[in-house]
């Protein structure tokens, strides 16, 4: 067969960098655990009216067929009979619960971390496969408020811990905003937030201009919903703000609520780390509350790499309700920015710390025995493929990074144990040395870890 | 909407189970990289032709299709244009080591936790989307023999840590069977492979009739095929037991030999782990020497949990050529039958081990001063949903299984925990109490350790 390529928005690491992938992972689940979410996995697919029943995203989904099914049964199916691959984890989540509702305590804590699809147009550049770590919490009937602001908390403290440059999470609520816009008189919110929502694209100019052209509005009613847009505040100050503007809405008070209590209690818990920024609107259309948007500091033009909101509709069935929060992490465009930037290396590519050398082939057994010694004591080991010369079989280490070699002695006789990288040999017994805590595992750096 | 309803072959784990999968995969893991194989994630999806370039599986296939794409431009694509789910993780990793092969270093390691997908037909009641653990190791142009006996070793390391029943790995090599047939003068040894490969089956009877009605074999033919397929030993006396039918061909010597040199080795280091079975064929094309395949104690009627092999020609591309082998677990397949047949449970539904009581909801701050003091110290925990009567927190703490409510003192004041189970109750710091070390996570257990 002739050499493979790459596809386009299926992004794929190189063993170094699964290394580092790994370890981000690792991280993120350990904090999220740490804050009491337990782990949940959904299939990889769902049926196709539950993937458009909320509207927008319908147009990035992949379809499923089976190579062997007769196209007549196919092209026939239902929705509720098709099945697309899930372009986020929240719709999959919502469904879980209602499946489930009857079997799971509420409120309901979970994380989800796993690959989701979207099916873009290949020139756009964009990813198609990618990993998403989420956190929701889902009540009955009501959600508190306390949870909008402890997910993007337990989210950053998961980013903190990884060198990574620094997020500050934006949020807004769409309560306020679409209360603001009623109160303005005007007739058709969403079409006015999705053009707000291209702000920081298109620039404030052209914001109205499409407000006045493609929605209707007055020049007078434009200019507000902008100057709505351009607030931005580090604390709960920015209800003064939108007061000033002279807006009167039941659904804006709500709103306004909502996001001084998250800001007032983020504020005192977690400094800096929340800005209300009234500009952002998010995309998905079940969101219903606050809402959440985060960049990398160095990397705002390369898009949002954690986002999330309140969901107060999309888990319904019959009288049932399931009123959720959520927060995600982009770990693969997070990850990807950072690999193409060069930013991230690893000390090694391999998880093996020690690489047990060979005397002779009819001897290997010897060396296996050493090996799983050092593996007994959670040392990562690997034994040397062939028994070269024992040039070439440092030489395999150091191609790896594995910072040690073992030679095994003579039977009888204690074996040696070289430092590669400073030389240094002594005796050792597999039983008890242990190399420095250091040396353990692989070590992730950042280029500049102050970032 | 209505209550969704569970999709058929698509499995999903309840929160205890979920946790129950999520401890099996981080020791399988652990015990891959204590062993030195590093971690490569491939995308989900390959193209068509790579999928179909080893023939049976074909027919499981999914393809993707967008649901947005222009129907005429899909249906017109050419293989190497569609895209579909991968079917194993043997095939996608052949593909990422001839596409990435200037970039590794041979021999090359790997261990790949993932998903894969099998469009099986609906009525069938086998899972169409499944979790494997495979690890594999890749040289060159050759690949030496021990790698045939270390991979069953590691695989049966990580299991043996699992609370489930005992796994026995059958093994045989292709070049010994295929040999046997040439040298019996039989024309069609792959035809010969698939209906010895029914044995269990079909039982033996039936097998000769088939040979000699659908192969057209002789009787001489037919019942020596029999007699080597019911070859079985716990050692490497196998080969005698071949010798003895008395057919002679350079490719079963071959074939002897390398089975032999994996079941002297393997019964040295891993006495009993394996067992020479010479009724072992395995479903997949491509395979080439040595092949796996194992069940569990007490579940031999749901199939194979455990299978692997050699495969010298899968990753071929002009002049380059990466010989394989490798062994997968199936641990979805684990999984849903010892969760179908109730004999695992786990301590508890949430990581969480501590519930912070919340006094009154204006002094939650309290209680997340206190889970903040617990979590840096690594103990998992959870802040209570809503200021309720303490009972009521208790309860929720209860239906969860965490062991621990911690009760905030008034300002100044130490607090106190209880352990809900015994109901003893003390004055604590979160900044020094320590729980048990059993109750620190959530303990997996089966119903027969013993087992």
């Amino acid at each position: 067969m002739a050499k493979p390529t790459p596809l386009s928005g299926f992004p794929e690491w190189l063993p170094g960098e699964q290394l580092i992938e790994q370890q981000f992972l690792d991280r993120i689940r350990r904090t999220f655990e740490l804050h009491g979410f337990t782990p949940i996995e959904t299939r990889a697919v769902e049926p196709l009216d539950q993937l458009l029943r909320k509207g927008e995203t319908s147009k990035e989904v992949y379809l499923l067929r089976r190579l062997q099914a007769a196209a007549d049964g196919a092209a026939g199916a239902a929705a509720a009979e098709q099945l697309g691959l899930h372009f986020d984890l929240t719709v999959p989540f919502a469904r879980y619960v209602l499946e489930n509702a009857g079997k799971l305590q509420f409120p309901f804590r979970r994380y989800q971390i796993q690959k989701v699809w979207r099916g873009e147009r290949p020139q756009e550049g964009r990813y198609r496969e990618f990993r998403q770590a989420d956190i929701d919490v889902v009540d009955r009937d009501t959600l508190a408020v306390h949870y909008d602001y402890e997910l993007p908390i337990v989210a950053a403290e998961a980013l903190a811990g990884l060198p990574i440059p620094a997020v500050v999470i934006h949020t807004s609520n769409r309560k306020l905003a679409q209360g603001f816009y009623q109160g303005l008189g005007i007739a058709d919110p969403p079409a006015v937030l999705r053009i707000v929502d291209k702000l920081d694209k298109i620039g404030p100019a052209r914001v109205v201009a499409e407000l006045v052209d493609a929605v209707g509005l007055t020049d007078a009613q434009a200019k507000a919903c902008l100057a709505l847009a351009e607030i931005a505040t580090d604390d709960a100050s920015f209800a003064d703000a939108v007061r000033r503007l002279g807006v009167d809405d039941p659904l804006l008070d709500e709103g306004l609520a909502e996001l001084s209590a998250v800001m007032d209690a983020a504020s005192a818990l977690a400094p800096g780390l929340l800005k209300a920024d009234l500009s952002i609107a998010r995309g998905l259309d079940y969101y219903t509350g606050t809402v959440y948007e985060a960049k990398m500091r160095g990397f705002e033009k390369a898009g949002t790499v954690v986002a999330g909101g309140r969901y107060d509709n999309l888990a319904e069935s019959g009288a049932d309700r399931f009123p959720g929060t959520g927060i995600s992490i982009g770990v693969s465009r997070i990850l990807g920015l950072l690999f193409g930037a060069g930013v991230l290396s690893v000390s090694r590519q391999v998880p093996a710390c020690v690489l047990v050398a060979v005397v002779a082939e009819e001897r290997r057994a010897e060396s296996d025995a050493v090996a799983a010694a050092l593996r007994r004591r959670g040392i990562a080991t690997e034994v040397a493929p062939a028994a070269a010369r024992y040039g070439r079989q440092i030489r395999h280490a150091d191609r790896r990074g594995i910072p040690y070699v073992w030679f095994p002695g003579e039977p009888g006789a204690p074996g040696e144990v070289k430092d590669i990288r400073s030389g240094d040999q002594a005796a050792a017994d597999p039983a008890t040395w242990e190399p420095p805590a250091e040396d353990r595992d692989p070590r992730v750096q950042g280029a500049d870890p102050a970032g």
